[in-house]
């Protein structure tokens, strides 16, 4: 283990955080608050601390797949500490577990919170809690890359633990023009929706946080109301397409931007994705248009609501709590399932899902013709036996997880629906859940000890398992390979 | 795929299900009713179409896997269907499919009823519908291999079609040896808690009806407070026992019959199964004390309790669904859990969880040390990829299934923790749920299609899906291989 390299890029990492501070001081400046004061003392200690931890650059500076699965499970836990210090200092969030929670839903873009009053909140730190989710969306390590120059080898191995889905595709051969690459989709999309917004009547201010929110698929809103508080059918459509847009496997646009449209549209991935949004729009619609008679706005908030759901979004603009329980089911559904790999969508993707239906699929047809040869393709390729293991281990982890944390929090004594959904819309990164968390209640009830659960489920959730795991199995930490 | 065969097979076994039914008649004369007439008549008709399926012996007496499967699946279809007749008949059961979904539950050892006053039932049919538990416990084709002449190689098919867990063990040479081993074992045991049930002061009938469900996992009773009506420590007791006996893999017994206890007390699963079951009945008589004020019953509830659903028989002492959440979700997470493999118990499995727990620690290790070799063992023995695969498969297919039919029966628009423990319940053939399927309540107020769709998800659970799946995959009976 290259404990030196460790450290000296979780230092480098915390300055980024540092720098990123300035911004909601910025903000603050600018409405006259004095929220700004608490964002630069943690910025200036961040600051101290990265000087010392950076100091000195290892000679060593080799890094391998263990090293990056560490250094990014550091990289999220610290920065969500760090980042949730200014809403103690300010009195925002007093208790520091309500504040890490709020941070980690905002870093993992889940977007569930405890607040209970976020109207109460100075712009500028809601704008940070927002603005969270635009950095956590494409990933905190990612970004990190797109500035410190590390050398290609070591940044595929952050970037491999990093970015979500079974498979990590390089777009160029260095993994730093493609960390540069993600991020210029990624502000031109937000770009795109901001004005969008702002054409539909927003404020800068509300255009800004919702795109943050929107791009990440985070939730995260400054309205107590979500986007119900709009009510506009263009603000919804808006929202809509975007938050699906989000759910895309960015490699796709890349691939459009190089006028590759054909292998675009033919991604497996992406027509099961549209292919279960569409069915669940369509069933929902039909199964909640006599709620609001009109099959125009059943299909309105139907559309807004599943697009919200498989992209991990977790915006609101109406309470799904109240719809049928078909309805509700599907949401839960898709909440699992998720959006596409390489997207800023959580869950479990849905090529992962492909990929068992087919491994299924090859393992019954080997039953019925034992000496046939059967092979799982995903667009094309050729899945490798460890690719398929991959997914398998994956699946059998989130399986004990999800189990694993209900039975832990449901020592807060909430009914079953309440702690199974609480698990399930933080594991997938999703935010509201049903019943007690659902869409028009929040998380405050449950005990801190159900807090931290819930916020590691977050993060086990957007890292995939993984890195998490790794951080804390003794053996990691053993000895020096 | 040899149609001669399935035809010819699927003919004896309905001879047999006829034999069976004149126990039920017996019944009927003891207690002179006239329930027996009904059991007479559809024992008449599975007789005349034994006859006619039977009759011509094909020439080609060779099976395969395939076959195997198909064959099981329709054997339990069959059986079920053929069984509900008696209580349609007589009126004891009005609805066909309400009886089907009764019959199904009593051949898998669910347990679910829909009926409300159990206690209304003619004695026969009461026996009847608690023998089928008995039968179905050790398996419906293993029970008539014991009896029908087959080729050893044929048997095989068969009894691995139809044996729950992961492996299946010959215990001696001739599948049809080991079957009538196996009988041999089950029947031994029941007639030891028969004679202690009776030490108690049941009588012969509650005696029996009760051997009946505890031995083949079941749940089903012929008393509306269940196991309760009795209020004994001491019938508690000797059912918990029992339970957790015939919750355990019956190789182990046979291989205390041969003196090597040393070998069965060494069994991985075995020592994972009473580790299970100890910390959680201590986990919940620590958490219901308050609720009861004296350890001691406290005690006897949880360890009835937890052995009822553990071993997925589902009889209930009292009412679990008034007990804490975190209780709860315990009973919840064994459901899913089950027994011993080889056992008459369902759910997953317990050395399937040691299985995936396993694999998944050796692809962790892998990653760490990508170069070493790692090997993953039970009980000493290496499992072949091939093992593990279907281990793998098995589990996706579950919660597959598990998500699909919560979905589909959530259309009669119950509650989710209704819905979500009706088929965890039902998948894993324990009995009764939470909420509205608790207890104390029953299936009854479910649709048509809800009750279709539990029946299928019990039958899928007891035969571990494959074979129904088999049944119901095109590919299967597309050409003769």
């Amino acid at each position: 283990m290259n404990y030196g390299m460790i450290r000296y890029i979780t230092g480098k990492m915390l300055l980024v955080e540092a720098i990123l501070m300035l911004l909601p001081v910025f903000v603050s400046l600018l409405y006259q608050e004095d929220s700004g004061v608490y964002f630069v003392i943690v910025a200036a200690e961040l600051a101290a601390l990265s000087l010392i931890l950076s100091k000195k650059k290892p000679e060593d500076t080799s890094l391998y797949a263990k090293e990056g699965f560490v250094i990014v499970a550091l990289a999220w836990i610290l920065w969500s500490a760090f980042g949730a210090l200014p809403f103690v200092l300010g009195g925002s969030i007093p208790r520091f577990v309500d504040a890490f929670f709020e941070t980690v839903s905002g870093f993992t873009t889940t977007g569930s919170t405890i607040l209970t009053d976020i109207e109460s909140l100075p712009m500028g730190m809601n704008f940070w809690r927002c603005f969270t989710h635009w950095i956590g969306g494409m990933g905190v390590l990612v970004f990190v890359m797109t500035i410190l120059p590390l050398s290609s080898k070591n940044s595929m191995f952050l970037m491999r633990a990093e970015m979500p889905g079974p498979t990590c595709d390089k777009l160029v051969p260095k993994a730093r023009s493609t960390a540069r690459i993600l991020y210029g989709i990624y502000i031109v999309l937000s770009a795109a929706e901001v004005i969008f917004l702002l054409a539909g009547g927003m404020n800068l201010y509300d255009a800004l946080v919702h795109t943050f929110s929107t791009a990440g698929t985070g939730g995260f809103d400054n309205r107590n109301a979500n986007v119900a508080f709009y009510d506009s059918a263009y603000i919804d459509g808006v929202i809509t397409v975007f938050m699906l847009l989000f759910g895309i496997n960015f490699s796709l646009y890349y691939l459009m931007l190089l006028k590759n449209f054909k292998a675009a549209f033919k991604s497996e991935e992406l027509r099961a994705y549209l292919g279960i949004v569409a069915a669940s729009i369509a069933l929902i619609t039909v199964n909640i248009v006599h709620i609001y008679g009109n099959v125009l706005k059943s299909f309105r908030y139907a559309a807004f609501q599943v697009a919200s759901v498989i992209t991990t979004t977790g915006f609101v603009t109406v309470n799904f709590d109240l719809w049928p329980e078909f309805s509700k089911t599907i949401l839960l559904i898709i909440m699992a399932i998720g959006a596409c790999a390489g997207s800023t969508g959580g869950g479990m993707k849905v090529s992962r899902i492909i990929i068992l239906a087919r491994t299924v699929t090859k393992e019954i047809r080997q039953v019925l013709h034992p000496k046939s040869v059967n092979v799982v393709r995903l667009d094309g390729k050729r899945l490798t036996d460890e690719n398929t293991r991959g997914v398998y281990v994956y699946m059998i982890c989130y399986m004990a997880i999800l189990a694993l944390s209900v039975l832990l929090i449901s020592v807060d004594n909430f009914d079953f629906t309440t702690n199974f959904t609480a698990v399930l819309t933080t594991l997938n990164n999703v935010g509201p859940g049903l019943a007690g968390v659902g869409p028009v209640e929040n998380f405050s009830a449950y005990s801190w000890f159900s807090k931290l659960v819930l916020s590691l489920d977050m993060l086990l959730g957007r890292l995939e398992i993984l890195p998490l795991l790794m951080l804390f199995t003794p053996r990691t930490w053993r000895k020096r390979f």
